[in-house]
């Protein structure tokens, strides 16, 4: 079971008639919280602010975030962060002023699975990400286009679907980005159409290019998928999932997806 | 104030956990209620049931929403109806047999303004809609483009905005959908690609042609609106609205608009 707190209040609800359920008006974005501590936290926190700066939506101080994640999970959970804008009446427009509703949730944590250690089959889903610049890297709650992409298959050995956008390009994963080795270059696809800019690829970015790893934030063919040294996918649960299978291509997880396993555990437990 | 039937209870809120909120993962539709009688309810089943069946949702039995319509509305009012796939933890994955969430909200009554009358200014939006096909026409909880789009004015004697696809081509409004006059044909743009399909812009199409006037469904050039001998938009609440002025080009509410706020006058009286 989850626990929520609703503009600060002991909630298990929402109002009706919130925009956020309304139109999906509204951003969040998904971490970890380990001892009461929100892991990735400063990029989180940039991330969200950003999004909502993207849709016009004032972002929750920073201060209040912290507290209310201790509040709700004094130890480990996976916790939500909603804003929406909130209540404003029927019709797409939106007064000024209107007041955002924010949401913490903490959910039992992601205790970690085989996943991380023996790599994970993925398969490409047949639904093609709409474009929408406006909108691009945005985690916003228009999710609809995941909840199809994510219902194309339900073999549990399939751990993640990858999405193309109408050029054929690879995006991202439903719940995931992506990484590729290239030589000797990390290569993920830039979120600039279409997909979702996780707080953990960020991270990625940042260790790769501090360990002076020549990293590409470009556009990347589907066909590169098969030609990779490594294929690995990251988001704030799972860390990074190294990939092992895709259609008939077979690798074993690599030593840039371990190196980053590694670097990561070493700053959630420094605290980063 | 509205007030809000929540899977038949009186109730003004909805679990914080439902996928309606988290991801927009469900659909809707508004309609005019009179004397507790939903207008041109046919059609409107019809588009929630095929919205319902296009992202696997299981429609409401209609006897249940005509009783809580009339429940919450004995009098005139604007319902909407939402039906999101309900509760079922976190995560884009939803389990079979997740119960939907049914929300019948009553908000007053649209009494009618002067656009029907005078005609109403519109403009073009800025940005540009995403196409996905597998979305195309649905009224999903996703509707973060047109809060974005409506967004892009606040001058009140602007009343709608219309919207390109990525080819340039006409698809709606922000809240309606636009027929034009070429010749003696009444067209309305395709929507296969993005965009709404409205219960309104059904009943036109089913009216013009019982008349026997040659309805085109297709592709609409933005250049073809200039060029038009009458452009009107249609919803649910507004009805027909003439369009009098699109950037220099001016028209008077013309004989086609005039006709089918008419009819749908008439279907509306008889119960249609």
């Amino acid at each position: 079971m989850a626990s929520f707190l609703v503009n600060g209040l002991d909630a298990r609800s929402i109002d009706a008639d919130d925009r956020g359920l309304m139109y999906g008006d509204g951003v969040f974005r998904t971490l970890a919280v380990r001892s009461g501590r929100a892991l990735n936290w400063v990029r989180h926190y940039r991330l969200l602010a950003r999004d909502c700066g993207m849709i016009g939506l004032p972002c929750p101080e920073e201060a209040v975030l912290i507290a209310e994640m201790s509040r709700i999970s004094p130890g480990d959970a996976t916790v939500k962060i909603v804003v929406t804008r909130g209540t404003s009446g029927r019709g797409y427009a939106h007064e000024e002023g209107t007041v955002p509703t924010r949401v913490v949730a903490a959910y039992p944590a992601f205790a970690g699975d085989a996943g991380a250690i023996d790599g994970v089959r993925v398969r490409r889903c047949e639904l093609v990400l709409a474009e929408q610049p406006l909108l691009a890297g945005v985690k916003s709650l228009n999710r609809l286009e995941n909840v199809l992409a994510r219902a194309e298959w339900r073999d549990p050995a399939i751990r993640e679907g990858l999405l193309a956008d109408a050029g054929g390009r690879l995006v991202e994963g439903t719940m995931s980005n992506v990484f590729l080795t290239v030589g000797d270059r990390l290569v993920t696809p830039a979120i600039s159409r279409c997909g979702v800019s996780g707080a953990q690829r960020e991270r990625i970015l940042d260790i790769a290019r501090a360990e002076g790893m020549a990293c590409e934030v470009r556009d990347v063919d589907f066909g590169e998928l098969a030609a990779a040294g490594e294929v690995f996918l990251t988001n704030s649960l799972i860390g990074v999932w190294p990939v092992i299978a895709f259609g008939d291509r077979h690798w074993l997880p690599g030593p840039v997806a371990r190196r980053m396993q590694q670097r990561i555990a070493e700053e959630d437990a420094r605290g980063g």
